[in-house]
């Protein structure tokens, strides 16, 4: 009985979007697509000049990572988070060689929240984003586009279908539309999961990593409680401020590589989706 | 005939291990082994309880990055790169969260550099860290131990027979057996490449991607000669400090992920291998 579980799970993930197509709702025009062509596993098959399996040219990433500049906003603020770099040795004035500092928060741009960000006990007990676990933060994870009236309700969960099994999903919204992350000031407009959101995709799901498109996981009423359900049970990651402009729904390989940061609660990250 | 090198490629790719090893040179024990087990793609035919090709669980991934510690070591210093994050919000103190600043050289513990490092021109020119190229900073990539008692010569390179086509080599040194990446006072006696062994890796072989086990990709004596000819066509990416203990050598799956610092010649990067 587990080994037909197992073969469903397998014909399940080779037809996603037959399926997740099925579990549509009519008035959510942009629900997920998963296209076969955005299999997660590089083709072995196909021709490379290239030497050891999965590899080959291409452009097959995506990255979903914003640059780190001066102009990126932070949460209640007009000025963007400021200069990022200082060039501390410069070969422009006798240095054998270039050297920069970077000094920011560790929530700069595209980040993941570590589970003391906002729970004391975990901070206490050490969980700090090097305890993070590299097989959630690289694997198959699912591209998703949610109504774009509304925040992230139980009801807008409920409503997305998501497969029990899939473990990484990004959360595209009304933010991408807006491109927030291009605006120096930080707009508190913006979208996010509810408190009761959080709790549904922790009641109800087997998602272990969240991403959205902008500051906060949770929109700004429910700023330190939606974060609070996400991280209690310290078996979710957070994903915030990532780039989701500009690539279609489905299903992709995430790889998301945070600093291994000893002691902080959270760290910048490079993400990127491979067709 | 460019379709038979292909197709010899593609065999060649799946036989790793036989023509390595008739490569190897009996007086370097210690040549790259690359069994069939580590093969760089995941296996999308394995039995897993996730939803997406190429996920599974089990402990596939390698991480091949140190960890920032305050004792990492700095070139030319006994003191260690020193305090890199400081607490600026604290829950204990009644903030909502806590929030870490980080700051710190862009060359600290596992890094990248970019071409601006030690060419002005290519500084000059914007050749930054951001535009380093995310399909060489993620494929497969060969894990090699070099001979314990020399630099990285041409006369090694060569006798490594690392063949055409491989674009990725770690190159495991001394350095990894003396664990010098865990002394706080830097070493200068590291090995690493000498210019001549550099100039052969450029002018005989197709790797764009040099890893190696301490703080400079070249040697003491060729630190800045090194550098420069590895930098200067800007089609090899270098990557230092990694952490290459109790790793197996042969052939993985790299994903090497730096910080998009925009205008610095390197950065900070998470590294792992997957099997």
């Amino acid at each position: 009985m587990a080994r037909l579980a197992v073969v469903l799970m397998i014909l399940f993930a080779a037809v996603p979007q037959a399926l997740l197509a099925a579990g549509a709702q009519p008035d959510h025009p942009r629900l997920p697509t998963c296209s076969a062509t955005a299999a997660a596993a590089p083709d072995a098959a196909a021709p490379t000049q290239e030497l050891g399996n999965g590899g080959g040219g291409g452009s097959r990433i995506v990255d979903i990572t914003h640059a780190m500049r001066p102009e990126l906003p932070v949460m209640g603020s007009a000025a963007g988070v400021g200069p990022l770099l200082r060039l501390k040795k410069s070969m422009a004035n006798g240095s054998r060689s270039n050297l920069s500092e970077l000094r920011m928060s560790a929530h700069t741009g595209t980040h993941v929240d570590a589970p003391g960000h906002m729970w004391q006990r975990h901070f206490d007990a050490g969980f700090d984003v090097d305890t993070l676990d590299l097989e959630l933060l690289n694997g198959p994870a699912l591209l998703v586009d949610v109504p774009r009236d509304t925040n992230i309700t139980a009801e807008v969960m409920k409503s997305l279908n998501i497969p029990r099994g899939v473990r990484r999903v990004l959360f595209r919204t009304l933010n991408t539309d807006k491109r927030l992350m291009w605006q120096k000031e930080s707009d508190l407009s913006f979208v996010g999961f509810t408190e009761g959101g959080a709790q549904w995709l922790v009641d109800h799901t087997d998602i272990k990593l969240v991403g959205v498109d902008y500051l906060s996981v949770s929109s700004y009423d429910y700023l330190i409680s939606g974060h609070v359900v996400f991280s209690k049970s310290r078996e979710i990651v957070i994903v915030e401020s990532l780039k989701l402009d500009d690539v279609e729904a489905g299903m992709y390989m995430l790889h998301c590589l945070p600093l291994r940061l000893v002691g902080a609660e959270g760290s910048p990250v490079r993400c990127i989706l491979i067709k």
